[in-house]
């Protein structure tokens, strides 16, 4: 299970880094930034830990969170505009942290006893969260209730992992079947400019 | 209770149709009308059981609440434009539902051994915070700060509620003059066109 | 202690106060202006309490809290402009608000069995989080990510009360010197109009 906590950490970093850019881009001071990458990449767990009461919180209790974050404040400010050259490597790493923050909350919530269709929303709420109020300290509509499959492909990842362990795959083959899902999808759906249809005004 | 417990279910579902519609107005997608729709459903609910330390959730114990508010989308996809026809029953069901929310609020609340100011601010955050994070997820200045007795409503209702129980009111009597009060105000406010004093700005 | 106490209730009147007048300048009812002042007063208590599992929160089972907040409502109306004659008062206690928020956020986190820099975070959350959610209701990219040395202050404040815990210094001249630090910072800051560095645009 290293390689998954070490993925959830690269995760979180990659989580982070989001944040800071778009702070950055809207003119906050390096303090700003770093609000916003640190609720950007621990915002959806810790609304999950809430709702499920497991206390503490995750990144209270362990330090290598809060960490990981801090260190992706200086390192974004030293790459600057070169961080546009790995955007496909930070893509990757994105989707594997969207993976990673939808299984691990699943998990989470089936081990607190939920049923399998609230695991799957607190799957999507770890995953969807960060990014939604790292929107709204912007002041931006949340990008993923306008663009992308982002959270369609958290969806289809959240089924998947759940029929998996309905049919007892072993865990290490559902994980990274789970996270190739969700990697194809948006992969596929950004290459593809694909996009769920808008809501008909009502 | 259990026509409580329906009219509670409605204005659950009515509430969700008021956030997928805003949604639908600033382009969002069907995701992202559905988020909304949720939060505008659950959250004064969700923020109340987190204050009062109350576990399960009570959307995360009682799937009923979540699979009426998906069946919202639909629906409001497919009514489209007709629902405008409605908008008096909407009204009357969106009210009935802020006055539940208070009243069940307060009473959870209360027995959770809190005094009647804090419950009835709890009850009023019950009707009250779907609507302002649905606003502010929309990047709007949230409505009720703006216009409308709604809150107003609310609290007139609070406080008749509080004492119906001082008075031992049977509680169906003390449930229906409660919701009585809140529909009349809100009706009347509309209807004549009232709303509270701004603030001077200072 | 009672000192401290009666600080900590001034600085909530006068956080109240600078919520009730950033929503009367957007056009708030009386209404809306109530409930952004009691949020930008208890915001960051209240994510410090849900954080920390700290149950019953602080202002649901200390009425002096909601009172006067409330009573920073009809006090803003009456002073209106007048309140700019004492923006140096206010904003002292606003200062004293902030150092005080910040060092009982830590003793609390320390309290639980939390490490420094977590009861830091928690220090910094119960004084920030407030001013925050003020900004997102009204609309606003938060303050403190822009301009001021506000939060770099609590920081600084932070670090210097934990050094006097482990310095073994007495409790009244460990809250007096960080309280005195917190204020030297933020008013040199203001009167050099100095600010943190904008992150880059990345």
């Amino acid at each position: 299970m290293d390689l998954i906590y070490l993925l959830d950490l690269i995760g979180t970093f990659v989580f982070a880094i989001s944040g800071i850019r778009i702070a950055s881009r809207i003119n906050m001071d390096v303090f700003g930034a770093s609000v916003v990458g640190f609720v950007t990449a621990i915002g959806g767990g810790t609304v999950r830990d809430l709702l499920l009461d497991s206390h503490p919180i995750t990144w209270m209790a362990d330090m290598t969170y809060p960490l990981v974050i801090l260190a992706a404040v200086p390192f974004t400010f030293l790459m600057g505009k070169r961080l546009n050259n790995y955007s496909k490597t930070i893509f990757i790493f994105d989707t594997i942290g969207i993976a990673l923050f939808t299984i691990i909350g699943m998990e989470k919530a089936l081990s607190f006893g939920f049923n399998p269709f609230i695991a799957g929303m607190m799957g999507m709420i770890s995953a969807v969260v960060g990014g939604v109020t790292r929107d709204v300290l912007c002041r931006e509509v949340p990008l993923i209730f306008r663009k992308e499959i982002y959270a369609t492909a958290c969806l289809a990842g959240a089924i998947i992992f759940y029929l998996g362990l309905e049919l007892s795959l072993p865990e290490n083959l559902n994980y990274l079947f789970t996270t190739a899902v969700i990697i194809t999808i948006r992969t596929v759906s950004i290459k593809w400019n694909l996009s769920l249809p808008k809501m008909k005004k009502v």
